[in-house]
């Protein structure tokens, strides 16, 4: 009844597209990834994410909202502190914006050693049409003291995490959050948002990594001195160690992905091609800041040409590139790399962090073609 | 720039909620987990589980469609072979009902030793609106030969398993595929599919593990003979060994989850709830069959006493259970179990089998009360 002999071990393929060789994962590994949802790369196609396609990263629970009982406040240090209910915010201004979110920690298994936290592949990425009145226009009303120099975003979502109790909280300058494209959101691809999509009011940061986006929002302190919680002093920087306070991870960093061609072996996602002309296609994206030039690699890298790039829908939402590549019998790794108008360029290899932040490291597809 | 030293290695804890102690996990089962999207648990509070929090499983990749030039197939021992537009479908008679869906391989990430494949915990599940067209209706139409005993159903997804080049196809028997509530389903939750999900059709098997629910349904063939492809007689069957052929792997066992009470611990998912009454609620489903019965323990399963069960919405819906608990300081593992109209009760330690299906073990919930 429990013959376990001829159990198959490690398969011995899987041994591209960026993993260190000997690493397995922890079962801690395993929990996070599933609390978490990436974009299947098919998803690269749509210029908008299908909602149920988008990344999704949730830190403690999706809170249960009682929306008679809900309200957002603004106070501390302003003149006329703000307290309102859904239908207030619903009936002030609104803007719709296509921003492309992104995970911190996008690209983390791939890393040796690798902090234990959600392991990331490429995946941890979408683009959304959100929905939302600007936190610039309820600054303005409540009246902003002079002394502010940050923002103070609280998420109604609870849990232990470096063995503190907190809820989700993360702050923003001042200067930051008077940008005209921070919005409190309350409406993604169109329709209300969904619980683990922060129901019934997000922040939305567009350019920033998504940790800055806070969910389920229930308060908006401003004050006069930095922000000291544990998301902003611990988990979102880039350390070189334990030791290191490092620097905070802020916006998002230049990156091309694209959808791996052909059909997937099942277990190892390698790709089977046809000898041919195959086209390439995928997106790009840079933050804040725009695309100038969007490379393919046949060769892991050692050799780059340059794919066409198309139309921009939004300053803050990726670009589609295409490209044709004219594959002939024999293994390859297919990378796409991306530059931005700062003059930033994916790395080919990842430098390496604590806590896996900010890997913007080039995608590796295995394919055979035959 | 590279000082590796002191990332920490595997946590201590996380050793509770059903994982065997030395388990770790290979490159390619996070790959599988990546791909595939687990409910978080906190999507028990709602009958209709929100879309984008339904669990999602795609065997090789999404497929794009081109709806001008998708059509639906049902040919072989027919007397009138069919030829419909997705237009031609929708103007057809129309059913909703809503169905609880779940993966055969739910909770094979708790066996030991493990098939290499997709490493669910408990969240392979959600509970849909589907609406659709009855399959029985097409095939009254189409003029059944007698000599029929199954019908073959493909999708339009295509990659490699088990060596073998195949599109996603699965059979189900003339008798089976003829039940009232079999649906040719193009809408989920009062929306057309999304992507992922089938669009633009997909079959909708009622109270059937998720494996035989057909996504990117393009054919179904009428056959004389049982099918032999990949998925029916090597994917999903419950085997003792990898030469045994074993038993297919058909409807959905019996099975309730709760809702984690409290609030986690990240890394973990350990609890942490405080002394006094807590109210806990889930779910509990049986496939076709309906749940008589569900008990909750708070001593690992030594001991179990009654919860209640609230109305049905639907024959092949989950149903809600809630429940007390006067809570103490300690630690506890939580567990609840359901019975079904058959005399089926979930176990408390998992049977193993070789591929890891139709585990309906109790869910195992570590809480530390305070």
């Amino acid at each position: 009844m429990n013959q376990k002999s001829e159990v198959p071990g490690a398969p011995i393929y899987a041994q591209g597209s960026g993993f260190a060789e000997e690493d397995n994962f922890y079962k801690e590994e395993l929990l996070l990834a599933w609390r978490n949802r990436a974009m299947p790369l098919e998803g690269l196609r749509y210029p908008i994410t299908p909602t149920g396609l988008h990344f999704l990263n949730v830190h403690f629970d999706i809170p249960e909202v009682d929306i008679a009982k809900w309200s957002l406040t603004l106070d501390g240090l302003v003149s006329h502190p703000i307290k309102m209910t859904l239908d207030d915010i619903l009936r002030r201004p609104a803007v719709t914006t296509a921003v492309t979110m992104e995970c911190a920690g996008n690209g983390r298994a791939f890393l040796s050693p690798r902090r234990i936290s959600v392991p990331w592949l490429n995946e941890a990425i979408g683009t959304a049409e959100w929905t939302g009145t600007p936190l610039r226009g309820l600054l303005q009303e409540a009246g902003v003291n002079d002394k502010v120099s940050d923002l103070i975003f609280t998420g109604l979502d609870q849990g232990i995490q470096g063995e503190q109790l907190q809820y989700y909280q993360r702050s923003l300058s001042i200067t930051d959050s008077s940008r005209d494209e921070v919005l409190l959101a309350y409406s993604m691809n169109g329709a209300p948002l969904q619980p683990q999509h922060g129901y019934p009011l997000r922040l939305v940061v567009p350019g920033w990594y998504g940790m800055a986006s806070v969910k389920w929002l229930n308060r908006i302190e401003l004050v006069s001195e930095p922000f000291t919680g544990y998301q902003q002093l611990q988990a979102y920087r880039y350390r070189q160690s334990g030791d290191d306070p490092g620097e905070p991870v802020s916006l998002i960093k230049v990156r091309a992905l694209m959808v791996p061609p052909g059909i997937p072996e099942l277990m190892t996602r390698t790709r089977l091609v046809k000898a041919g002309t195959v086209k390439l296609i995928g997106r790009a994206w840079a933050g804040r800041l725009g695309i100038t030039r969007v490379e393919i690699s046949q060769d892991r890298g050692s050799s780059w040409a340059e794919a066409d790039i198309h139309e921009a829908t939004s300053p803050f939402a990726w670009r589609a590139w295409s490209s044709t590549w004219e594959a002939t019998p024999g293994k390859y790794t297919l990378c796409v790399r991306a530059f931005d108008t700062a003059g930033n360029v994916q790395p080919v290899s990842q430098p390496w962090n604590y806590q896996g932040m900010g890997n913007n490291m080039v995608q590796r597809v295995d394919v055979i073609v035959e």
